[in-house]
């Protein structure tokens, strides 16, 4: 592992970024293109093989063993096919067989970007060391991923790990996935801004509405910013205690935008997590931020290719020319 | 595995029942005490004693390879510890050594009792050839098990699975276990006798206010004693469905007395299940009926014995006369 490369991609709906990553999560060479989002499944794919062919252009591209994906999701692994809901021209887009094609027959291994962001954060980040844990991501969704008996648990189809719908509130509010009261429907970005609108909060003279402006309200002393987080960390803290009661975990990892607030979220969540992580055996559980950043899904897309624990790891078909 | 005899354990808060159980899960020889669970420690753990004394009495006992115990929780499985809630006398409690003195040295395997039954389901039951399954037990209490990766999943400590302490309502009923809507909270038998009552179920002239007199209410058609059931099973279909989305699971086997009930619970929660179950990958989850019965613990606890995977498997000690 030391002496290859891997050819990671991050695929969302905004960016598709690519880098070629060394054995110690070092991205030694990047590349990037806008996401096509509405354009058909083919044109989307082609950004992707700009991407991956910027990357062939450098000499290190040689010692490239391996392409790693981490896509927004639902994926399926198994079928090696994405669906992304911000994607329409893709569903049940063979997007694995498609890269291998343009990688020259290198294996491929696909996980959602929850279970990507999880692998870079048990390989490089916050999770590193432990045994047992669950990293998310709250942003303007919710997703996560697990590392359960040291190893990352994608499950069969890559979407393990999914918290942001998971229902914590099972009377409550209609989620657009077709549930009621999901984490993601009550701690999202966009879920904390509009609760805080709905309340009162009024935004600041620059019209700003986002969580980021809620978030600076709240460290400001704004009683009706501060409960909107309130409420967010208790819904975290109910799905990350039902996440550690079902599986014991012993850290939660959090990155994201909306983690970025910090203390904001962070020290309701804490509290929260003590009304909810009752039981002995998750009482220890900690709470982190995520350390990896905007790399994470790269360098998780990267730790996916070398250890592909549970998912589908393409073999290597016959090589041709890249 | 097929020579050899596990000696098996199941203890709980009213009896301990102990058994020799061959490679294919027969049970070969029996033997119960009352667990007398408002005595001291020591007392608990002589009728422990007596039981497995009883089984070496039986001529097999030479072939006893192991001892698997599926105990009531919370369980410590890397400390070898019990502190069973309905056994005050039992904190903390050694049980793994102890056993490990009373068995002759034998290598002991310690699980939650959820834990055992869905071992069990593994092996002789509704999950058999299922990769990725929970199981559970709808009854007094709410427990379970996972089954990931083809393998038992207990967790370090062995409690995981635990599904009845996961919150599904986190502004809801405050739950013994310090949290608040937990899936116990909603769904056991005696919360489903409860919340009919506390609506205006009224009982027949023989005064059985149990679930089963509810569910037998329910079955001639009485209306309050099913939506009852229906909100049970509203609970379990958001936990089931919490639980696939979180590890991916395609079966979720349910045992236990209120399971027993049969379609007033089932046909319920199929149908709360497409309402919470709503990820493409969670979709073709199957709801079944666990197979092994009131003998589940005891074969868990084998099961568990022979494939201690994530669970402390003590090694075998200097043996010593039995």
């Amino acid at each position: 592992m030391q002496n290859d490369l891997v050819a990671a991609l991050d695929i969302g709906g905004t960016k598709i970024a690519g880098a070629l990553v060394d054995g110690t999560g070092r991205l030694l060479a990047r590349a990037q293109r806008p996401t096509p989002a509405r354009e058909d499944g083919d044109t989307v794919m082609a950004a992707v093989a700009a991407v991956l062919g910027e990357l062939a252009q450098d000499a290190r591209w040689s010692a490239a063993s391996a392409v790693g994906i981490g896509s927004a999701g639902p994926v399926d692994a198994s079928a090696g096919t994405v669906s992304p809901v911000n994607v329409p021209g893709w569903r049940d887009y063979p997007l694995v067989d498609r890269v291998r094609e343009v990688a020259g027959g290198l294996p491929v291994t696909l996980v959602g970007d929850g279970v990507a962001m999880t692998a870079a954060e048990h390989w490089r980040g916050a999770a590193r060391g432990h045994t047992n844990a669950l990293c998310m991501v709250v942003s303007t969704g919710v997703g996560g991923g697990l590392v359960l008996n040291g190893r990352l648990h994608p499950g069969p189809t890559g979407n393990a790990g999914h918290i942001g719908h998971i229902s914590v509130d099972l009377d409550g509010d209609a989620c657009p996935c077709g549930a009621r009261g999901c984490v993601e429907r009550i701690a999202s970005g966009p879920n904390i801004a509009r609760r805080a609108l709905e309340n009162g909060w009024l935004p600041g003279p620059d019209g700003d509405a986002t969580a980021a402006a809620v978030a600076r309200a709240a460290t400001a002393g704004d009683a009706l910013a501060q409960a909107s987080f309130d409420r967010a960390a208790q819904a975290l803290a109910a799905g990350i205690a039902a996440t550690a009661t079902l599986v014991e975990i012993d850290v939660a990892v959090i990155g994201g935008g909306v983690a970025a607030a910090g203390e904001v979220l962070f020290a309701p969540l804490r509290r929260a997590l003590g009304n909810y992580a009752t039981l002995s055996f998750v009482q220890e559980l900690a709470v982190r931020p995520a350390q990896t950043g905007t790399d994470a899904g790269l360098i998780g897309a990267a730790a996916a290719a070398w250890t592909p624990s549970g998912a589908v790891r393409e073999s290597a078909a016959e090589p041709t020319a890249s």
